[in-house]
């Protein structure tokens, strides 16, 4: 049976789901980083992020932050709603890293003086600019009522995986988050979508500082595939599986 | 007499002024861009700066503004009250130019959804890049109280300056304003500070699209002097003076 794919990004396929207003989301091994100028496979990232992401999506929904999530179908993929995606990557940052930074000239690890969020205009022509809620609201992308909704869910969620990270053993030092728009009954409200894994979130080492993300791949630090491994290991979500599950994208090779 | 410098910067300096709690403001014909990377002298540009910011800042007294104003002291020289400046930028814009446009790659001169207010760290080492009020606030450069104070005045100077502008034949594209904290009477208060002129003003001619402000010399469009005693001459502050009189920074050379 051939599905119809809907959309496919830099680190996941989108196909019909099974019934109206689902999707299938699949999860590949690609990675990219610097907009896409970085391209690289991370053998095993796309089953492992699929677990990862199934897990705190689960445990958001839990503590009532409303997801697009469903459930896990396989390895690979998992069942989630049709949303209308917001194209505003939201980003919390609890520690200096990455482009804040560079920005402020911030030693990468500084504790901030509180979490900041900031709003990147999901366009890779335009390299991901950041922006703020009057270019949001000005050009349309975004009212102010959704960026409201979306800065609450966010640091719901900053708050909650900060939490649970620290309990494995990790620090959140920063993590990006997409939202879309779900209608039910006429009634329009904002979900989290997307993914939550390494790829999207900065995770060190509580004790040691060491980088467990996406960072190893795009610095060229080497043991990428294990530090997603040791996230799904703290977490308890490591699949018990051969090195063939891991390496071998069945379904879509 | 030989007064203490208290402040140079790239067009203007600071004196001390005649009395505690004022400064002498002197208007340079030197002019820089693309973060002082390109140098140059505007000559006159200092004399018509001082009065054309002189009657803007004046006329924006009338309307309720408070600004640092005090009086014009001769061609190069106006008083004005010291305040401690915020280090923040506060931009207007109503027409693509500039940044904005190339940032989300908007041909220069289409008009705005709605004017659009942002902040950059005044900071020349960073680059004076773009901040949110998330940054403002959590590192401590203003209160959410002066970013909303600095929000209302700056987009009362763009009401009563597009509408001043425009009697005049001029459009204005967008500028940028800064603000000091001035206190009085144990009371803090938020005041326009700097200056307002064509080196803080992108303004064109209504008719022709003219660019008539330091594009001319960001973008080596020529004649850069005429730009300046054209705004002057529209807004009826053009000295008539002898050409010594707009070359010759007497006081300081």
């Amino acid at each position: 049976m051939r599905r119809r794919r809907i959309y496919e990004g830099k680190a996941k396929v989108l196909f019909e789901g099974p019934e109206p207003g689902t999707l299938v989301q699949y999860f590949k091994d690609d990675a990219t980083a610097f907009n896409a100028q970085k391209k690289g496979v991370i053998t095993g990232k796309g089953v492992l992020n699929n677990r990862i992401s199934e897990y705190l999506m689960l445990k958001l929904e839990e503590v009532g932050v409303p997801t697009h999530f469903v459930r896990r179908l396989n390895m690979r993929e998992q069942l989630i709603r049709e949303v209308e995606i917001i194209p505003i990557e939201v980003v919390v940052r609890n520690v200096a890293a990455g482009s804040l930074a560079q920005r402020f000239k911030l030693e990468e690890g500084t504790r901030l003086p509180r979490s900041i969020v900031e709003y990147y205009l999901k366009n890779d022509e335009l390299g991901d600019p950041l922006v703020t809620e009057e270019h949001i609201t000005a050009f349309g992308w975004a009212a102010t009522q959704d960026i409201d909704d979306m800065l609450q869910l966010a640091l719901r969620v900053n708050d909650f995986l900060s939490g649970l990270f620290l309990g494995v053993g990790l620090k959140l030092v920063d993590f990006k988050v997409e939202f879309g728009r779900l209608w039910e009954d006429e009634q329009m409200r904002i979900v989290l979508a997307d993914e939550i894994s390494p790829d999207s979130c900065r995770i060190w080492d509580v004790q040691t500082n060491e980088k467990l993300d996406k960072d190893r791949f795009r610095r060229d630090l080497g043991n990428v595939e294990q530090a997603y491994q040791e996230v799904a290991r703290r977490l308890g979500v490591l699949p018990e599986a051969g090195p063939m599950d891991l390496k071998g994208p069945k379904a879509m090779q």
